[in-house]
């Protein structure tokens, strides 16, 4: 039975302020709270259905705590409709992604993304297409949230991501290449009026910025951009179409044409 | 202000039984509500903030009942977190596809998808792709739900879509193919062991076919799908990587190839 300081305790993890206070996140459900224990992040504790934990306890070692729970406390403490079997309270990582990694490959850029379930989507789709890099500004969505953890389907444990004003970041970027005397990487943003994707030739490595799901890339952010970019939509004469498609749906699609090239 | 048999007749709107036993849904927020009122669909009621009626008043005809609402009684009846300026209620229209129009150019299928959220997308990217049919199993989502028509941002006025045992769909496109004597257009099916699809050269007409977010394509549908395909992921040495990708966004990689493809 979990104890009422427990369940305040899980439920306050729901809550961005108290998991940054604390340096925890939660994990629920048994395909996550596995690849959470099968990767380098450091579970603390476990609660479970008395079940799950027979028949699982191979995957548990004894520095992290084990909890048996009911499924109506799991309901309780649980961020899902249905309640898990599983939950886990998981150490948030210190994350650090140094300015020279960035000249090498691609990395994805974020522009004020606030919907968890679309960052949590672009995340899983960036680890699908080798990106384990992702650089968000300080006003995305944040990632630890459950709906953000849920999403990414533990692609989090694969992919880094940091939170740098755009700003920072890419005057960082223009002095470490001229530092090298490099030209500094291709810096591609997604328009509605962009050129089409499938005739651009993109570079072997750079950044890919995505914006905001209403508002697009930000103003102070287009300066940054070298080559603007768009999904095209597919005519059909007589028909109007949508104004623009979803922000993790875009990002896929630029992802693919990217790796496509690269094959 | 809205009277208290208002408010139970909207919010019973978010129940699917009482939306298809009065055959209305519910539109939420200023552009859907605009894209609903500017599209084919009969917009009964319009329940609105008064300054919203007040900027829109030419775009709003004699047979639509218009009620000003307060912002708090928006948030009561909305099913949104932040309250929408604007709610309509819409006419659910008689949508049907004939077994005939399948033949030509390429249609969507759903296997079950559950998830409303995916579902919205998917209507919005096949919208965004030029595919204007959608067959969905009868397990999927209720296509009427607000949190589909909210995903799905207006493209549910240019998609039409039908729910159809997918039994029923391949069995009557093979009469009709058979009676015409020509051959049954092709059926591709993504599975995680497919083809990879940027080697696969598209039909010019066919089906394509989206499983279930957690179980993919179910059993008794594989026995109709002509060619397995996939999307393949990016490997990067020394990474392991996600299981899958999120539903939608496999859906999107998919019309985005076949419609690169065919341009």
């Amino acid at each position: 039975m979990l104890s009422h300081n427990t369940i305040s305790f899980i439920k306050a993890l729901h809550l961005k302020k108290k998991r940054l206070e604390h340096g925890l996140f939660l994990a629920e459900g048994d395909k996550l709270v596995k690849e959470m224990l099968a990767s380098s992040f450091i579970v603390k504790q476990i609660y479970a259905l008395p079940d799950w934990l027979r028949e699982n306890s191979k995957l548990l070692n004894r520095d992290i705590e084990t909890n048996g729970a009911s499924q109506a406390e799991l309901e309780r403490v649980s961020t899902l409709v249905t309640a898990p079997s599983v939950m886990a309270v998981v150490e948030i990582p210190e994350v650090s992604i140094e300015p020279e990694e960035l000249l090498e490959g691609y990395t994805l850029v974020l522009d004020g993304i606030r919907d968890p379930g679309n960052l949590g989507t672009m995340i899983r789709t960036a680890d699908w297409f080798g990106i384990h890099r992702i650089i968000a500004s300080d006003d995305c969505a944040e990632h630890w949230s459950p709906k953000v953890v849920q999403a990414s389907m533990g692609s989090l444990t694969r992919v880094r991501i940091a939170s740098v004003p755009l700003r920072t970041l890419f005057k960082d970027i223009a002095e470490i290449s001229k530092q090298k005397n490099i030209d500094a990487p291709a810096v591609y943003g997604t328009f509605l009026e962009g050129n089409n994707i499938y005739e651009e030739a993109f570079a072997p490595s750079g950044f890919i910025v995505i914006g905001n799901e209403s508002n697009g890339i930000r103003k102070e952010s287009v300066q940054y951009i070298d080559r603007k970019i768009s999904v095209p939509s597919f005519v059909v004469e007589g028909k109007s179409r949508p104004e623009s498609l979803n922000a993790a749906v875009a990002t896929a699609l630029v992802l693919g044409e990217l790796r496509r090239q690269q094959r």
